[in-house]
């Protein structure tokens, strides 16, 4: 007789995801890990990032065999050619990202098939505060709302619950609700 | 005789951008804006989001014919397939991408030229937060770090006079260093 097990569940190997919680519980240093992007400048909004290599698990990762590259840019209203979606747009993006996989992983967690995850964020913000137009509104989002659909094999309440999960441990929830020291140099 | 103007300085058209802080100036309802994200999961840590749509200057904007779409997702070490850069990495993107371009517009406004603008981003995060396996460490990033060649046609102060302004004006740098109230609802 033979047993085929499938570890996959929501797309993640779920016995390559305990072995890692395990390795880092047993080796927290394995934890540590940095994130980089590099960004140039192309004409008026445009700009590019360009993403590859990051620190983590213990060594300088070399798996990305070529680098990401993500382009923003500015609608004519705002001065642009709409060469990409604008900086603050590509932050709603990083949020719906972050919250969407701390879900999965989560649902994968707790055995709950997932089949649908959908989700719209709204920021509203005056942009008289980023024009320097006004000292009295901030330049930022006031408020930023995301709307979840999530459809799976458990009852409502439980696919709630995985959500509220999701936000507890979302590394860009934590930052875009509570930020971050940022250090700015130039030469 | 005819007098040729050239209105576009660092790509930037100052005569248009002096109308907009104008019409701004004398109706500040013009300033409010709305952006938006949708986001859909596709497997395991990869998601996308499709961006399009946003209300600014009075009106629901209809000049993008197109949506965008950015996906995101996660390195092997971290349970994805590497389908595109990670959240945490999209965020240092917002945030590279929107301190430059108010760098730039900074610039076009003190008759500046900018020649080159780089910049290298590292973000620090021990990822025990995010996995659940520590109350001790934040989710998210414990510090930024953001690195800005500029070069130009005027001298190094001057320069970096335009990098104070541009962090002092720029939506994300405001939305990271912060932070914004995000509200989460699912059904």
């Amino acid at each position: 007789m033979s047993v085929v097990l499938d570890h996959s569940r929501n797309g993640v190997d779920t016995q390559q995801m305990y072995g890692t919680l395990d390795a880092i519980k047993a080796e927290p240093s394995l934890g540590v890990f940095q994130f980089r992007a590099r960004n140039h400048w192309i004409d008026g909004a445009h700009n590019r990032s360009t993403i590859q290599g990051f620190y983590g698990a213990g060594q300088e990762d070399a798996s990305r065999a070529h680098a990401f590259s993500v382009d923003a840019g500015e609608p004519a209203v705002l001065l642009g050619t709409d060469t990409g979606p604008n900086p603050a747009e590509h932050l709603l993006h990083a949020l719906a990202a972050c919250l969407t996989t701390s879900l999965v992983y989560v649902a994968a967690a707790r055995k709950v098939r997932l089949t649908e995850v959908e989700s719209t964020l709204e920021g509203d913000m005056d942009v008289r505060g980023a024009l320097g137009l006004s000292d009295e509104v901030r330049n930022g989002f006031t408020k930023i709302r995301v709307s979840f659909k999530v459809r799976g094999d458990a009852p409502p309440e439980k696919l709630r619950e995985v959500v509220e999960r999701a936000k507890a441990r979302s590394a860009v929830f934590d930052m875009v609700t509570n930020g971050v020291p940022v250090e700015v140099v130039s030469d």
